[in-house]
């Protein structure tokens, strides 16, 4: 008999999706190029030529027997250890080949993490807005996913909240910084007091409570923004990284869990990473793009775009009237929709063909969600629609 | 705290890879080429150049934000169709692009199709000798793995101890042919029996029970040797397909589930892989490597090497007095021991540098797996390593 859990998911569509097909399909009626399509969140800027270069060198170059042979299940030794060796650099932690765990993207690498600091039935919890995947990374490893609700006035931390819903069945909290779908950085002052009570906390419950920190955006800060490295403010951190964003790679499926040095366990917890794995049928990233990622590890696509981007939506929604948390990084931006109901106000948007995502889906109802990954020159003849359509409607 | 589960799982390492490791070692000592080495599954010739071209190609002349785009989450379009023609044309069964899903190698086509058909606590039925990596498959997906015994004669099936296993809680019947690691392919006669039985208990006890049809070694098939499509001659069949042995390219993690067009639900089992995926962070092969795959459907790396080996090592251990059954395909050969304790008997052969790998881990004590994929010129030399270590020791 089929299996009636996974057969009853199949009725919850992906409101993203739903609207992404949407676009599509009305870009085949009237040219895509008239399609405002702010509902995705692909990279709109090439990968870097170098990672090219690389893939080409190694195709040519290499025994196709090595290039093309099985990884060992926690990743290729010389990649692990060059992304040891970059984070070690970049943040100043001790970071070893031992410590880290090669995945397919940060889904892998949440799905993993999850796993290996939780048994099932306990709780993990993150913090609204946040991204809707995290049910099913969460709810297949048997834990339960708890939502705190949103700050919505800075989009940093409700701690106030967050403090009553701590309890001693929390086994880990997942956060994602800079964050899909707000475009929030959480500031040093945030990280060190949630750091603080974690802290506290698991020496109150007799366990650690570790942080999942979920980091695909972290190459994309805009300037001036303070984004402290978790890691370095909480010992008990799992980065979970993906190059996606940053070297625009999204559909070749890599990234890592990285193991903070100074976590209990550290090296227990990877080596457990690839017992997960067999039981998943995940096992390792291919091969060949571990190693040509290994070559390009401070490199990214050139990602300005995204700022610019942000500034002239930033700036016209504020003279609009928009109520609306500057982004710090990400290519996304969360204004308050015009009206409560953040679904009907992205209907009515339809019809001057913006594409924007209700934020219902994201665990934070009345906001909308704006992936401005689009052509800049697309973004300004954009924000012309949607001032004829707040006009039209709002006015 | 950390999984326990998971932990308690590093105590228990692969002995196939223990040998691995020896041979790696014990390489560097006496050089490589002096290791006979008959430990792992890895394929010794290299992927077509058909594959390296494509590749290459789509690097250079195909826009990268497509080339490295995310996948939709049963697999690229036209590569599903690209493989359900292949199959069609091939097998005689009408496949299409929505019978295929796309997926990282056989570990992961299995662990999806498994948690398709079956629900936590169900049974799945394989038969022994089976590829030890099963266990964590079905274990992770919640259903319990049960092992009919060899038919040691043949290594088809013993219908006699499956019949006395089959119960209404059997959700499906995991098969592997050609074998991993005996190198038996099923002949006709064997596959049209288990599906009569299958069809007749199916009516039953009133549901389907599924065939899961795990075939890596499907191109690997010699000379003369009746190897039947699975599907062909059940309906309920998920074939479980890799491309890592037949292009050479384990590493780079890519495979399918190819749900028989006539299976009942074909459709519904491929819109749950993609829901199955979301849980456990898998998602989709890597998009470059799809693309590239699908351009080289039908062509195989130069296999022949194979059946060489296959019968100068078989030719050797008729001639020194072992009973063994002649592989169909694979590069696996599976004789007896000449000791009862299979483990005392390939620790022995260990001071002659032959790497074997004793059968207990797959489920048939008293044999031993050879994987022959190695070079032909240390094959021979090897033998002559058999030969003295046998008189040496059993003489």
């Amino acid at each position: 008999m089929i299996n009636e859990q996974y057969k009853a998911m199949l009725n919850g569509k992906s409101q993203i999706r739903v609207l992404s097909e949407y676009a599509a399909k009305r870009g085949q009626e009237i040219g895509y190029e008239n399609v405002f399509d702010y509902s995705l969140g692909n990279p709109s800027v090439s990968a870097p030529k170098a990672f090219t270069d690389e893939m080409i060198r190694l195709l040519r170059e290499e025994d196709p027997m090595t290039l093309h042979g099985y990884s060992p299940s926690l990743g290729i030794t010389s990649v692990r250890e060059a992304v040891a060796a970059s984070l070690s650099e970049r943040f100043g932690l001790p970071y070893t080949a031992e410590d880290i765990f090669m995945t397919s993207g940060a889904a892998g690498a949440i799905a993993h993490a999850v796993r290996a600091v939780s048994k099932p039935g306990d709780e993990i919890l993150t913090f609204a807005p946040y991204f809707p995947e995290y049910n099913p990374y969460i709810t297949g490893a048997g834990a339960v996913l708890k939502v705190v609700p949103a700050d919505t006035k800075y989009f940093q931390i409700d701690f106030e909240q967050f403090t009553a819903m701590l309890n001693e069945h929390v086994a880990a909290v997942l956060i994602n910084t800079p964050n899909n779908p707000s475009g929030i950085v959480y500031s040093t002052e945030t990280v060190k007091r949630l750091a603080d009570i974690l802290r506290e906390k698991s020496e109150e419950y007799g366990h650690d409570i570790y942080m999942i920190s979920d980091e695909p955006y972290r190459e994309i800060v805009f300037e001036g923004v303070d984004a402290p490295c978790i890691s370095k403010l909480y010992d008990n951190t799992l980065m979970c990284y993906s190059f996606s964003k940053s070297l625009s790679l999204p559909g070749e499926r890599i990234g890592y869990v990285a193991v903070n040095p100074n976590c209990r366990d550290a090296a227990v917890i990877v080596n457990m990473c690839g017992q997960i794995s067999r039981g998943t049928g995940h096992n390792c990233p291919p091969s060949m793009i571990q190693l040509a990622v290994s070559k390009v590890l401070d490199k990214t696509s050139d990602l300005s775009v995204y700022e610019t981007n942000m500034n002239l939506i930033y700036k016209k929604l504020v003279e609009l009237g928009f109520t609306v948390v500057k982004p710090g990084g990400t290519f996304y931006i969360f204004p308050k929709a015009l009206e409560e109901d953040a679904a009907a106000f992205c209907n009515k948007a339809l019809l001057y063909d913006l594409i924007l995502v209700p934020s219902d889906t994201f665990g934070c109802p009345g906001f909308f969600r704006m992936a401005y990954c689009i052509d800049t020159e697309k973004v300004v003849r954009s924000l012309a629609a949607l001032e004829t359509f707040v006009k039209a409607e709002y006015r």
